[in-house]
């Protein structure tokens, strides 16, 4: 079987298994105070050319997200996001959990458009009875979103304008930052993020490393005792070094891009391959992420030898799948997965 | 200033007061254990023909609809209800406090429809990977809605079969039960609730009493420790013979239905008089909130002898906004609004 | 029977019956922004000299503590208290159902000693690893404590430096206020707590309202969007009117503390006539909760006619019991009461 | 710097690496359902003789705490333990962030006295007031505790049959499991946990492992939908196969048992030493951490060269400290700290 599922599918790039080989017995105290941490903080910090900036490594994408909602809101303030946001839909409540709401508008590909965010900022204000309403204080945005889309750099920057006019803070879940940053026309680096942010982090987990993210929080306002919370929300790592490690050693070179391009070549691969056998997606990815529309009957052949995530059904006789590729996609999947397809291809001519 | 604004805008009916003024020094143990309450508990059994329920008073809606849902799910489920929900728009964030996701859907007048709310759970249920979203285990519905529309009886069956077969609890806030009761054409009753819902609430403080709801727990799976949630929910009124002496009063010889009458039947003087005069309604409602679209330059000739409730902006020159009537509501004041109402009509012909 | 079981046995004082009576037909918006509100806020921040204090009326003690806890703390900050504290003992968890843990010290009396206070905020921060423990950052405080006891001017402020050195807020819970500042001895007046607390709270149920107390916001950094707090916690009355008209008539010409004079006066008369009985007390209670310990045979002669609340046993043929008086208790019953302790005393002589 | 601070200052075992490395660029699904968490839970169930358990892996014992916690207790429940307990000193309030309240009581050794749970539960069920205190349901101990110390078999079984006696769960923490078991005079196995505990759970983090703890929910009642509790508090590893290989790897033959007798071995070389010394010790420890108490004056000697964790002050010229063995300590840095420690000894002579 060879799956395309997701970008977790396989362990971590060999040169971070290596440096954990090569460090195993070292001594270094816990919870990230060690010096791989502070090396890694620095890089980080570098890469982002944000100096000022405090970076804190978690575990998972849904525990990074909880604890920054819940260290940057008070109680009766809530988040808002697209409708398909990962926090509105796949975290089976970890934020409402922390007793906050999750304001979802519509959204059509994952990505929230500027003019409905500002006509939900502009008509919550203009209501004259705001304490019997949840207050909107941040906003949540992927980059690039749950349907593999990647905003602009100037839709971010007309976000953060509405998000200034209504005190709001600006928060980007990064949980596939690296395939953003590789992919064809993309125009918002780290540096941008950092300009542009309140808070955003950089997706280790599915970008090919074991695990872990790094999160980095640019406004003064939200770095206050984030120590504490990160506890409090089960986020603080006991052997921090491992994820300095890592980042380390994805940041010193370059690896870290090197991983994304490598998703992101192989998704275009795989886009086109779909593509020539003549088949339609359910949004444009630009991304790591591809969405065909298939006939249920190509499904049960793909099914013989291929593995996908099932995303939506479109009509009687059509599905949406995703077939996801990561840093450590092969060509030899690609290629048999291209060459399958090709059949498809010859029989609809 | 005529105040249609709301439901309570007064205090409470006179009897009400006469009971307290009446009981005044009579000494009881605190906490809703009193004979008052024993006695207002009976009476509405009796009255909801469930004589197995259990019968709790509480201070306030907002508080009534969080203890009772805190109190019946497990951390990861949430509630599910229609868009405009009280619970979803008008408490602040209080359910979710309690670490639950209110799972909002589409609805034009604020009722749910069946064929919505059952799309959802299928949908919910077909998708393989449950546990990473938040499992529907409650349906929250009003009656009358905050829209005043009203559902039907075999409405509420249909949702209630759709609630069985997927294992949720049915509940019911009757903020305004009074005024539903009393509407024309209105096939639910108290023990058609009792039957149908696993709990409700009649509410008080919307009806004439000075404040209170009597919760109407039918189901014994909600039954257990629920004075524990109570307290635990800051809900649990000190003197709470208070609260057991108005529902006493109101149910011991059918004031409650009288207060209730005296809104419908006002509430639909002031729909025939805006009707009369040509203007249009947001929604149909048989209860005592009625929502008529207006031009602004009317609004600003009433806002000399009126208020009311701004709803929401309907197009560049008019405006939908909320007239609600109530037990208080005196004929005389109807008759001022009738009176001004006339000029529209003249002017308009 | 004689109920002394606590001072919640009655409605209220006939003065506050009259005014609610009195006004019952005015038509007022809801949610405290009415004129009764605002003359009774004005009214308690001229008796608190506390011109540029915040004041919001909120129904009942728990939620009253529980809506200002979570209001000024973030996530992992925690409240301190005396371990008999209510907000440790007798809440069912709100507090931490808002999630902040309830620090509790050892205390004998219901007081916490500034020694024992001083000592766990010094080793707290003199551990090197903070982020692991809850920060303590309020000290919660009853005036009376719920053993009856009053801390004195000087004991305040001692508790206030200790607050200041670790940048804590100190929270006077008053439910039983009207006591205390009537107490013989007592030197804490509500210009006092102004100045020396962050927050505190001016009981009424407890002391001749029907229900409702009066909360005073003094420290900026915590007024801000408090209202939606209170609604978020389930704490905005509807009618909040009710709640103005009833402090408005308690600080208008000094009804609160005529109210709180009679439960001192017949506490006393209560106390001395236990102690000419001959018996012993729990602790040296100047307020209006008294805690004689009693043999069980007597306990057993005195429940044909008298009631009381159970605290305690103090060893196999003794019980330490609470008498509580109030505004509302008699002179008849205290009467009653030293009549049939004159039994006592005469056979123990 | 030789350190013995904690038991998590390397990485993990070589065999856990190698089997990463082996085993990286397979494929598997996400969350905890491929097949080597198949094998490791198959592996788990039996060496607990527990065939009908569910086992789910978490990383970090706070997460696992918090989320077998949140999932057990109704929102007013609460859970014991004793004071030291990590839940109540050492999570920065993450139970209470999920809604609990962690009722503490004394203990001197790390250890709850059956007497003294007993004690607590008579009094609260003994109380007339239950509802408005928060209620025991569960009962949380540490095996081996945060002081080194173990219970005996015959101490949980009495622990046991109070829970029994007052409905309450028994959880036990085990985040140092490896080293109790490998202890001394230890009677306590997994068989016997699975048999008298509801829920527990075998540390990896702290005895060789990279990360990561397998839980054992033993009773019927705590096992429903416990994956959505685990998402929900942040606990679902995305590459949930790496914690299965990792305690496949520890179970197949030994590994883990292995890994815990090097912590005892080396721990007990330690205590001896400092005993040699002689020093005494805040407590009597059978495990891997030790805690000598120490003179100011030798803890500056010994800091030139060793590492560890400073626990108390014992008096104005003496500390305790805490120095921690673990699955990676070696021979050569015991024998050097030996070294070192004749010195004293040889002083004292």
């Amino acid at each position: 079987m060879i799956r395309f599922d997701c970008d977790y599918l396989e362990g971590a790039h060999p040169r971070i298994l290596d440096a954990l080989v090569r460090t195993n017995f070292e001594q270094t105290p816990g919870y990230a105070v060690d010096h791989y941490c502070e090396e890694a903080r620095a890089l980080i910090k570098k890469e982002c050319k944000a100096e000022n900036a405090d970076v804190h490594f978690i575990v998972g994408g849904t525990g990074t997200n909880t604890t920054v909602i819940a260290a940057s809101l008070r109680p009766y303030q809530g988040v808002v996001c697209a409708v398909s946001g990962h926090i509105n839909v796949h975290e089976s409540g970890a934020i409402e959990g922390t007793g906050h709401k999750v304001i979802s508008l519509p959204s059509d590909d994952g990505k929230l458009e500027a003019d409905i965010f500002e006509e939900y900022c502009r008509n919550y204000w203009a209501d004259g009875t705001h304490d019997h309403m949840v207050q909107p204080k941040m906003l949540y945005i992927s980059q690039p979103t749950e349907n593999g889309t990647l905003y602009k750099a100037d839709e971010i920057k007309r976000l953060r304008e509405i998000c200034d006019r209504y005190s709001m803070y600006l928060y980007v879940d990064g949980a596939r930052m690296g395939y953003g940053l590789m992919s064809e026309g993309n125009d918002v680096t780290l540096p941008f993020l950092s300009e542009n942010c309140d808070v955003f982090y950089i997706g280790g987990t599915k970008v090919g490393a074991l695990f872990g993210e790094a999160l980095v929080i640019v406004n003064d306002e939200l770095k206050k005792d984030f120590r504490y919370m990160q506890k409090r929300q089960c986020g603080m790592f006991a052997k921090g070094r491992l994820l300095g490690l890592q980042f380390l050693e994805m940041f010193k070179d370059g690896l870290y891009y090197e991983m994304g391009e490598n998703g992101i070549k192989t998704a275009y691969r795989v886009r086109d391959a779909f593509k020539k056998a003549g088949f339609s997606f359910l949004c444009d990815s630009p991304t790591n992420q591809q969405f065909p529309v298939l006939p249920d009957t190509v499904l049960d052949i793909l099914s013989e030898k291929f593995s996908w995530d099932y995303w939506c059904r479109v009509d009687d006789e059509h599905s949406c799948v995703r077939f996801c590729t990561s840093w450590a996609t092969s060509e030899e999947n690609v290629s048999a997965l291209e060459k399958e397809l090709e059949k498809f291809s010859v029989t609809r001519e």
